[in-house]
């Protein structure tokens, strides 16, 4: 039998209770036959404390600080590792406890959020041979010259996928605090349905559009080195292998293709708006190279020519944390183009319809709009992929524009999700 | 100028506030012209809560057990030393957090309970040499084969002796919450005066018989290596230099020798006393045989023969904790000798007198006995060696006792302490 890797989060391993229950479906995985290597995070609410400790200490701007505070931050995980270890022993497995330094998973020097180089397979390999689980813990490296990194926020999930590409695993199963990928949130959208099946280019979509359940970085990881990942969750007493959450796979692996997979929507984005900007060539250049030098990142852009010509108007979106530095920029900075006047607007939502069937179904983009319509849900902004397409709405609309647009693609399930 | 060690416990980085007043006690060695190397014990609290963890996961009675528990506990100074960096960063200091396995500080792989084997000085020394100050993660090491290990409770103090010993420190200062080493426990004596030096067999004998202030294997690796070892305060803010603290030397740099230096006692022994027990050569092999067997440490032993010479009482003290496991074994266990009755007390203490001053003084002991049959105290055990004399009394008369010798010996302040 193959090697499986499971993956539990910070509400799986919450406590000592949860670690415990954890340690049996680590249990039955080896009893099922296969090798297993666990990457944990840290328990719930560790990580903020440990961080929140630093910034007490500094305001960690230079590298050099953040060597430190990889140094800090990481032992959460060191921490659920062991117990997660010591738990499995006491079921009477065999059971080792590894840090990223000890394997070594070996990462560049990107101190808070560093990328992982290679990770040496030997000293597990050998462990697992002689009957132990390995329990990983997740989030972490270590850097060629001996010092401690972190991947970034959510890094545990990247931690398991490169471990899972590294010793060739069957599968990585990552467990969180949800049972699988819906079509929508069905904390707003009742009638969501659970996907068994989503292409990982949909999930990258979902991931980067709003959709928490999985950090995109380790999606992307998962489509480039062909990792298997199930989503599903440690609440569920199921067995892994009857695949009881949502599985990444192949397009091609999907045979019944819907037109629209899933519906992902983030209230995390502003709008800024600039009426009558001089249009001339560099015009762009001058508004977003200062933003992009201000590390600020604008996702959604649209240009309208005004009649003549001469004038253009320019809208965009920034994360809303980002907006008042932007507007500052945009009002103050030598190189912005000439303009009007400057409106902005952070009530706004971004609704997305995603799916691989776009490729094939022609008029999914129109049915969103024309659903929208219907609700009188203004659009104030569009764009469009291959598998997606995204539209600026008032955030007052979004439930409503969600379940609209739920129920025109036809993903209703039959009942509701309580 | 040369190399000091500081060491920082418990209650010295409580929390961050304590650690970046910790932080400016650093910078100002590094400003007198020292290189220095901090160690650091766990922030108060978080070691007994991972201790906590551990132990619901798992009893902790086999290696491999011990082994994960290691992994989970040393996080606690993992993450001390890391915010001291951030600290000394934020003061604008070169600083940098060392684990043990970084520098590396390489043990046995007896877990909970490891002895360093070799300390690696080429990384660390590098590093000062580039003006870094190294901030030392204490009561930890690795195995040769790279496992995490702990030094034991209070390994912290031992970690800095060693690494003071084997950098070649100049003086290895040991802050913790009390300014220094009393003649007596100053919260009993109140005109109880602080040392200004003491000898190493002294501290020894102070650490083992009950004063908390230093872990006894530190001291005993301090007058070995003979690394000088002030105690003081990270609450007083005399410059280090002064030695405002206890600072431990050899016997000879005592110019003025007291006849009793100290006074220590202890609560956490309790008394059995077997009556009439058979005497016959292979007795005494056949009662502590077993409790030794079942890891119980018997300290102070006394025997008389009876009138006759066929029998003999007994009298011996264990730890408080282990007294209910120590009757038992001498109820039940075939290989302890008859015996008529069997007489526990647990409300016993144990108080002495040190000085390395009994060495050429007689009438110590003669005048401990006399003080306290003056105070109707009675004696209950005597055990003497050559640098202290021990009785076991009614623990009710502690404090009278302490107080009335303490007078006896001349060792009374002109002030109280408050």
């Amino acid at each position: 039998m193959g090697l499986i890797v499971q993956k539990f989060g910070g509400t799986s391993v919450a406590d000592t209770d949860r670690i415990r229950h954890v340690a049996t479906l680590v249990k039955r995985e080896q009893e099922a036959g296969h090798r297993v290597i666990v990457v944990v995070s840290a328990m719930a609410g560790v990580t903020n404390q440990l961080v929140g400790y630093c910034s007490a200490m500094n305001p960690l701007v230079t590298d050099e600080a953040r060597a430190n505070y990889d140094h800090v931050v990481a032992s959460g995980e060191q921490v659920t590792s062991g117990l997660l270890a010591l738990g499995l022993q006491q079921l009477g497995l065999k059971a080792r406890a590894w840090c990223g330094w000890q394997m070594p998973l070996v990462s560049d020097a990107m101190h808070s959020k560093a990328r992982i180089d290679r990770i040496a397979t030997e000293a597990i390999t050998a462990s697992l041979a002689a009957g132990e689980i390995a329990v990983v813990a997740g989030f972490q490296g270590v850097t060629g010259d001996g010092r401690i990194t972190t991947l970034g926020r959510g890094g545990s999930d990247t931690s398991a996928v490169e471990i899972a590409a590294a010793f060739g695993a069957e599968r990585c199963d990552i467990y969180t605090d949800v049972d699988g990928v819906y079509t929508c949130d069905p904390r707003i959208v009742k009638r969501a349905k659970k996907l068994h099946r989503i292409s990982y280019e949909e999930m990258l979509e979902m991931a980067s559009l709003g959709s928490k359940v999985l950090q995109t970085r380790s999606v992307e990881l998962a489509m480039n080195y062909g990792v298997k990942v199930q989503v599903l969750s440690s609440f569920d007493d199921r067995p892994a292998d009857s695949i009881p959450g949502t599985l990444l796979v192949d397009e091609e692996e999907i045979v019944e293709q819907q037109r629209v997979t899933g519906i992902a929507y983030s209230r995390d984005e502003a709008r800024i708006t600039l009426t009558n900007v001089e249009n001339r060539p560099g015009v762009s250049a001058g508004l977003f190279g200062p933003l992009a030098d201000a590390g600020i990142n604008v996702d959604m852009i649209v240009q309208n020519v005004t009649e003549g010509g001469k004038e253009t108007d320019i809208t965009f979106t920034v994360g809303k944390t980002d907006l008042a530095r932007a507007l500052e920029i945009v009002k103050t900075d030598k190189r912005v183009p000439n303009y009007d006047r400057v409106h902005s607007d952070a009530a706004v939502a971004k609704v997305s319809v995603i799916g691989v069937g776009m490729r094939s179904h022609a008029g999914v983009a129109a049915e969103m709009f024309r659903t929208l319509a219907d609700k009188n849900i203004n659009i104030i902004v569009i764009s469009t992929s291959e598998i997606k397409t995204s539209v600026l709405i008032d955030e007052s609309y979004l439930e409503l524009a969600l379940r609209a647009l739920h129920t025109a693609y036809g993903l209703d399930a039959e009942e509701e999700k309580n």
